[in-house]
């Protein structure tokens, strides 16, 4: 009815990659944004952060896109991935298309560079102020106020807000903040496995060891490596094991020869010397699920992002999926008239669900990466998908192109691949393949 | 072999059934026990905690046997319950015996005089010393530091410890420290019924209103109230249901008519007046489960009790299963010579599993003591169960019996009851049953 929006003062803690572009819109609704993160600004100090490479679909593009940033970062920075390059034991290579009817692909980008990208759009909006070296030490949920420490003067400074955005990340203290108050669930899930970070070096004449346009997996049942092309012509591998397994790989000679035997190609192509530097330099790390909900307290708090549903990353839907969280906000305050009563209990009835179908997907997905795909009934599974989604290609869409290459929802992808399943054990008396959704 | 024992300097945190007990405990194996509680002293200045009336069996009364309290605490203070009594909406009753074959009870305890009873029995140790009013502000789970406040004279103490004992409740702030650690999984959940106190006057000549050696249940499907006995001859009643139910009492008419409807006959006994008081004395109390792995970090600190594993109260097993925690920790004392880096993972390695299977089993008995306990299926199961355990008393042990009647493994009673429903559908060929474990 025309009623005047209110100018909103948001304070979005966490100057990731979700930090950073719900900044960009919230600032272009036109509230006044400030944005605080902990670490340097990472344009001038880069300083090594979380690894795994990004792989960019449909929900994160569609929101760059907002922002007129796809073309940039798709075009000019990403590197398309049409398909997994299967590595099997004896050197032999199986290609799986992702989507051989739409040819759609998904795109590895640099984290470092888009949280660049996106830190410089917000900063082009002059209603947005960013503050590095802001360490979150307190905030009252209840009247948006925050305490932050600045990790190189120790200064303290308290700032009050009309709503907070917490886009702080897996271990997010506005997340334990909500935590303590009551009716807030929340269940935090480490997995057995760990991983570690390789690195593939450039070819001969710059060009890519390997095939630049795939994902690299070489699956090998309780574990596995994966290896994602850069833009610079390397790759960067990752090591998912056990933690028992990575903890008995203590010496060069341990990992040399685990590396003969379960990757032989990998290890010629990395180079002993090079696996060994890299493989030693930091600890397994951990993989972390989180499910909670709700996502939001009262009027003055939102976790989105990692902070809310931080998952295993074998979907590659984490940044995608935090992304969309922001489509999804940016559409509710246009609904609600940037009404927060409104807004942030509709987000959370909307949108908890969905991630909790997102978490549960990845984690079983690894599953997938680790060991079906190598088999008969999967391949053979996917050879069905194929062949149907090109018969009716409205109509039947394989589970990994509705996460991947739709906006559908993730509790909606679930329940399509339900009746999917029903019909092609009907087509193929397949039974093993029930097991994985 | 004989190697010296090391007098460990100890901090439980908190000073409730369980934090009192396992003072007692450690301080009998030797240990200096310093225990921390954030309340006053409850034997001096009474505040009214936490309610639901407790419900004592086999293994809390087997923790009070060995520091030689269970007959002063059974025989003196409590009231045996043999039985449920069921109201059903016409007023009729039916009764179900809890153990027909053995006779075992449970016992209604005072959970403030069971308190009371547990701190003095601590203090008699010379080496212990209890510090009321001290709220825990931080821990250092590493080096077993901690720093208290004085609740009423902010004076900050700062003090070590070689093991830190979380016996610091459903909102543990040991389990908040605990989380923040890598490979923490935590489930913190809420259900979306919520509860309110009534109490039921003495009636006639000093005796009770209603049979006192039962513990009333008044089902109604998906809401339910208890009421037990206390030992002044009075009732503690709870009404269990749905937030939506409990919020739309909201006027004395609207409660007095939701009562006349479903629970005319306690309403009687309570009278009109002093249940529209007791009703609106305080908002529905939410129900929370924490189901956590590990319970230890490090060689330095360990949760117990509520902090480790709050459930919802419909097995009455929260505080027995608290007071098994406690033997648990006594015995591989004694196995491991109170060495905390053999002690403190065993710990978690035997128990957090039992724990998780008793969550859910409270989980699932509010739907039977909502809904089965009136269902001709569950009345006949019972029956069976009841002629199964006369013929084979060794070997067919009811669920609720090995939960509450013995120290089965909690894991081990789930998988007991599993085989036994085989059996049963067998032998009556009823299928509604199999739901409930």
């Amino acid at each position: 009815m025309g009623s005047e929006v209110r100018t909103l003062n948001v304070a979005v803690v966490g100057g990731g990659l979700v930090g950073a572009l719900v900044t960009c819109f919230l600032a272009k609704r036109g509230h006044r944004v400030n944005l605080y993160e902990y670490r340097p600004d990472i344009r001038v100090e880069n300083s090594r952060g979380v690894s795994i490479d990004l792989a960019l679909s449909a929900r994160g593009r569609e929101a760059l896109r907002a922002i007129d940033l796809e073309d940039l970062v798709i075009n000019h920075h990403g590197i398309a991935m049409k398909g997994r390059m299967i590595h099997l034991k004896d050197g032999s290579l199986k290609e799986i298309i992702y989507d051989s009817v739409n040819k759609n692909c998904i795109y590895s980008v640099n984290r470092t560079y888009l949280n660049q990208i996106l830190l410089s759009a917000a900063e082009k909006y002059e209603n947005v102020t960013i503050f590095f070296n802001h360490k979150l030490l307190d905030a009252d949920l209840d009247t948006g106020a925050l305490k932050f420490i600045h990790m190189q003067t120790d200064e303290i400074s308290n700032v009050e807000s009309d709503l907070i955005i917490g886009a702080d990340g897996a271990y997010s203290l506005i997340r334990r903040l909500m935590i303590k108050k009551p009716r807030f669930n929340c269940n935090q899930a480490y997995i057995d496995h760990g991983y570690v970070e390789v690195s593939y070096p450039i070819g001969k004449d710059n060009k890519y060891i390997m095939s630049g346009n795939h994902l690299h997996i070489w699956p090998r049942g309780n574990f596995m490596m994966i290896a994602l092309p850069n833009d610079d012509y390397t790759f960067t591998g990752n090591l998912f094991a056990p933690f028992k397994t990575l903890e008995a790989l203590n010496t060069p000679e341990n990992l040399l020869e685990f590396f003969r035997q379960e990757f032989p190609d990998g290890l010629r192509l990395i180079g002993e010397e090079k696996l060994v530097k890299d493989f030693f330099q930091t600890s397994p790390k951990t993989l972390l699920s989180i499910q909670c909900k709700p996502y939001h307290f009262g009027s003055k708090a939102l976790i989105i992002g990692d902070a809310a549903h931080a998952m295993v990353p074998f979907y590659a839907q984490g940044m995608n999926a935090g992304f969309e969280d922001v489509l999804l906000l940016d559409k509710l305050m246009e609904i609600h008239n940037d009404n927060l009563e409104k807004v942030l209990p509709h987000f959370s009835e909307i949108r908890c669900d969905d991630c909790y179908a997102i978490c549960d997907l990845a984690m079983y997905n690894y599953v997938e990466m680790r060991e079906l795909v190598t088999k008969k009934a999967f391949i053979f599974r996917k050879y069905i998908d194929t062949v149907l989604q090109w018969l009716f290609p409205k109509n039947w869409i394989p589970l990994y192109s509705t996460v991947t290459f739709s906006r559908m929802r993730y509790r909606d992808c679930i329940s399509n691949k339900a009746w999917q399943d029903k019909v092609s054990l009907n087509l193929t008396n397949f039974d093993s393949i029930a097991l994985q959704y």
